[in-house]
């Protein structure tokens, strides 16, 4: 069990006046339970007295109990003949949970917008208005919104949550590596998506004990294509890449639940003197914001750091976008952001990407991206690997 | 565009007395628009009388402009240095295009509670609280929850829709093909889908126009995982397949936002009589309820013809699950359920799924899926691919 994060979130819903709270979203389940649900259809009533109750279909009660840390496991009848309702499965079992306990205030996961999905990512189940209704059949109107007590107490990671970082940042090496020696004339983004997500999975899967692991790879190639490479989604195609262009991989990585943000590129063949000047300046630029990073620096200075760099270099107006983001328990997370101006102090635990990038018409774009903890003393970058453009 | 879509669409919200839709899930937009989001950021305002008005992330302006069939198309600053608070451009936009219109009943979707990833599969923007909170200011009272007429137009797809349900059931045969030709002792689960997912991505980029293509594999091996292969997720292992093993492939896999959903199984090397025999109950249920499909028929007729195939050979109790759902612009669609006893009427143009499964122990699971429309005169199987053992 990961005792601190139990501790660090019972503090946090005492000084909310929080009872308990009702999740159901992967990546809430899993930090306050150890178990990181298959479809979306898990429930966890987690109370700040008392043992937490996780309801589950039946169809991964296995998995559930092996992870769970401990507490109740209740289990419905899922996706089977004699399958009920399971909304009237789980208001049942939350109401025996809670019954008699007096709650006065019960928080949900009522505004969460950008989610990460459960292992089955084909299908994401998530609480709109119908989970709503069933929780305010069973807990009125004690019933509040919780999403920015969890949202901030996924801020700060703890030891075990920095372990489990550090394995799915080394997990995403070995597409990095693919990446790096497929590059060539000829070969297309979508094969190089292709090549990078199938080294994940079969190199990655029992990778320091990690079960379930899956990459999501984006190839950009060629100037017009990463011009563009900022973008929260590239569309990786079938353009051959072309002597000397480059090719830019945006590769998200979750291994049981945590994630990992990497990005990086490479030409092929020989780089020209201004893409290895480029790539320079974004080395720099990252190495700058690294070194900056520590416990009590804020995010603002962090940014400006990579942004200096950048900026005595000439390329003030091609560097687009922010520095970093929160990243672990989703692809993105909105705690720190590392951008201009911004007072945010940075906490020991906090882990954010950091990302400079140069985006020039003609050329193409470059971009490093690793992700670092924070600590008392500096930023561990976790599964530091070589980037190099060839 | 989809002439017919749209008229069906704005017939329904005559119907219910619909002014307008504001949709942002990635279904949504995409069967009122034409345009399936590359991120969960995307808008569609569609109102009953003119032109809708789709509100997107510059970074994907280029895409929606070539996908959306028509109307306004308003792009805010996303992701970049410069960028606001999206909920605010997306209020604006939204305030700018109904202004003047004196709407009184305005549909969202308030209830979706499982739904498909948008083309960045690793991280799913959906309307909670928040984009709840925004409609409200915008549209006061006339907002109002349409995910029922959302999801009963989706049950029937039109005859465009059915084009890119074949195409993507078509590159979906690219996985099946390669799971039959490298299932084999020493093989393990985690490889074959390793090999399913590269294939349908290299193979299905480009095929019949197909732009964004993923797949989903799951494969179990063996007696244990293969008894429980009915699980809407499996967990494909590191377990190297032994002579005689079953494998069993569960596939989903998405292009330019239709899905398909497919399972075969095969053994690694000569079956053994039973498994020959369990196979062979499977695919005459299979046939019979495929035989059955009809516009006019009932779900239960189907699931009846399909599930007396199986009692009659006396594994009644061994097919645990229902022989369908609704699939296309979901992996799973919740019309129809093609269960025992269901008055379901089928329509022309529903999509489902045909998956009889026997499941014993000792042996394991062997499931037959093919996703078929529904005609006027029975069934089209689509992208039908020979289901044979070894």
């Amino acid at each position: 069990m990961d005792t601190k994060r139990i501790r660090r979130v019972k503090e946090a819903m005492q000084s909310e006046g929080l009872d308990a709270l009702v999740c159901r979203l992967p990546e809430n389940v899993l930090t306050l339970s150890g178990y990181w649900p298959l479809v979306g259809w898990s429930f966890l009533l987690f109370p700040r007295d008392g043992e937490p109750t996780c309801i589950i279909p039946h169809t991964e009660e296995q998995e559930a109990r092996e992870e769970l840390w401990g507490g109740e496991c209740v289990s419905f009848l899922f996706g089977v003949l004699g399958a009920g309702n399971p909304y009237e499965d789980i208001a049942r079992a939350l109401k025996a949970a809670s019954a008699g306990k007096g709650w006065r205030r019960v928080g949900y996961e009522g505004s969460f917008e950008c989610i990460a999905p459960p292992w089955n990512a084909a299908e994401t189940a998530i609480p709109a208005n119908i989970t709503r209704g069933v929780l305010c059949e069973v807990f009125g109107e004690a019933l509040i919104d919780a999403t920015d007590l969890l949202t901030s107490q996924h801020a700060c990671k703890t030891a075990a949550e920095a372990d489990k970082l550090r394995i799915v940042n080394e997990i995403s090496n070995f597409g990095l590596r693919t990446f790096s020696e497929m590059v060539a004339a000829g070969v297309t983004g979508v094969e190089l998506v292709a090549a990078v997500e199938h080294a994940i999975m079969t190199q990655g899967t029992g990778y320091k004990g990690a079960k379930r692991v899956r990459s999501f790879a984006q190839v950009a190639t060629g100037p017009a294509e990463t011009l563009i490479g900022f973008r929260p989604m590239e569309i990786s195609t079938l353009r051959k890449i072309e002597p000397g262009d480059l090719a830019l991989l945006e590769l998200g990585v979750v291994a049981d639940g945590f994630w990992s943000d990497r990005t990086r590129v490479r030409v092929a063949g020989k780089p020209t003197p201004q893409q290895t000047a480029v790539l320079e300046v974004v080395k720099a630029a990252q190495a700058a914001a690294i070194k900056k990073v520590r416990a009590g620096v804020t995010a603002g200075e962090v940014d400006e750091a990579a942004r200096a760099v950048i900026r005595d270099a000439g390329y003030e107006k091609e560097f687009v976008h922010v520095t970093g983001h929160g990243v672990g328990l989703r692809y993105h997370e909105p705690i720190p952001i590392i951008c201009p101006g911004s007072d945010l102090v940075l906490e020991p635990g906090m882990v954010h990407s950091v990302e400079p990038g140069i985006y020039i018409p003609e050329m193409g774009g470059i971009r490093l991206e690793d992700d670092v903890l924070v600590t008392q003393t500096g930023a561990e970058v976790l599964g530091a690997f070589g980037g190099d453009l060839a």
